[in-house]
């Protein structure tokens, strides 16, 4: 299962399979295309470096974020360039792209559909059983990639939102506590 | 010479070339995803036909409208999705991308700044002595391509930016900054 958290500076990624029942870390990164080169350039060295991630560990599925545009139109266009060619990427490996909103991602995967951006990265870390904190960008694209790996399946079966609790043998609950 | 006119629904592209001092009509046309399949699908339909269309004519340069954001941030995003597909696809072959305000290209190849849709439409026909007219998309691709062709000659004798001349043998400058 791949996360991705696209954006014009810097994209994350993040790859986590299910095995065991339980959910284990693959990979994680984040994609910076140089800064001082023109945006045809570096929209075209992301689409390299994530056909190279997506070679590497061919994802049966990939989520990410929905985008609220919330931040004024400039920057959703620059945002939404990123974004296309991070979605062309998946689209031509045939792979079905899920949306997740931000505070559902959060919610998720902290239990609180506010978290900060380091309490993700700490949660992520443990989750994962991670020696290292991955950086924000990383750490958001593994977050998505988690709360699909969490809420996909239940989706499919056309549970949806309010949730029923799990049943056994259905994978770990991520419950985790909200930091005091 | 390409001009790109990406949009979420439709991309038009139009091809000239200098020869013997006059632009000549090379090619044109509207590039449209399938409607009703998904983002991700329609982004790689939009990457694959623009690769067909680089590969059919290798263009020597590409021109692109700037966009000046003013219908909102959600149809911010969504035109950026489809740009940055274009300009990945350009940027993968290595091709400088030049861009124009769009009052400059209406400006240049109407004489007006301020020209209505099916005007340009009637001067790219006629100035590219085509037997029909284009549709809208692709008339104002060939419209960019026909104002890089007349615009940007002067520019690349250095008349228009600030630009300090490149030595000859230095390859590229990896001017690199230390953190603080």
């Amino acid at each position: 299962m791949l996360g991705i958290d696209p954006g014009s500076a810097a994209t994350g990624f993040g790859v986590v399979e299910r095995r065991d029942g339980k959910l284990h870390h693959v990979a994680h990164g984040t994609l910076r295309p140089p800064r001082d080169a023109s945006m045809a350039s570096r929209l075209s060295a992301l689409q390299a470096a994530l056909e190279e991630v997506l070679e590497a560990h061919a994802p049966e599925v990939a989520s990410i974020e929905q985008v609220f545009v919330a931040r004024g139109a400039r920057s959703a266009l620059v945002l939404g360039q990123a974004r296309g060619v991070a979605l062309a990427a998946l689209g031509a490996r045939g792979l079905t792209v899920h949306e997740y909103a931000p505070s559902r991602i959060k919610q998720q995967v902290t239990g609180s559909g506010r978290a900060a951006k380091t309490q993700i990265q700490r949660v992520v870390k443990r989750l994962l059983e991670l020696s290292r904190t991955p950086a924000t960008d990383a750490a958001d694209a593994l977050a998505i990639a988690i709360c699909h790996a969490q809420a996909g399946p239940l989706e499919a079966l056309g549970v949806s939102r309010r949730r029923s609790p799990r049943r056994r043998g259905s994978g770990p609950v991520l419950h985790v506590r909200r930091a005091p």
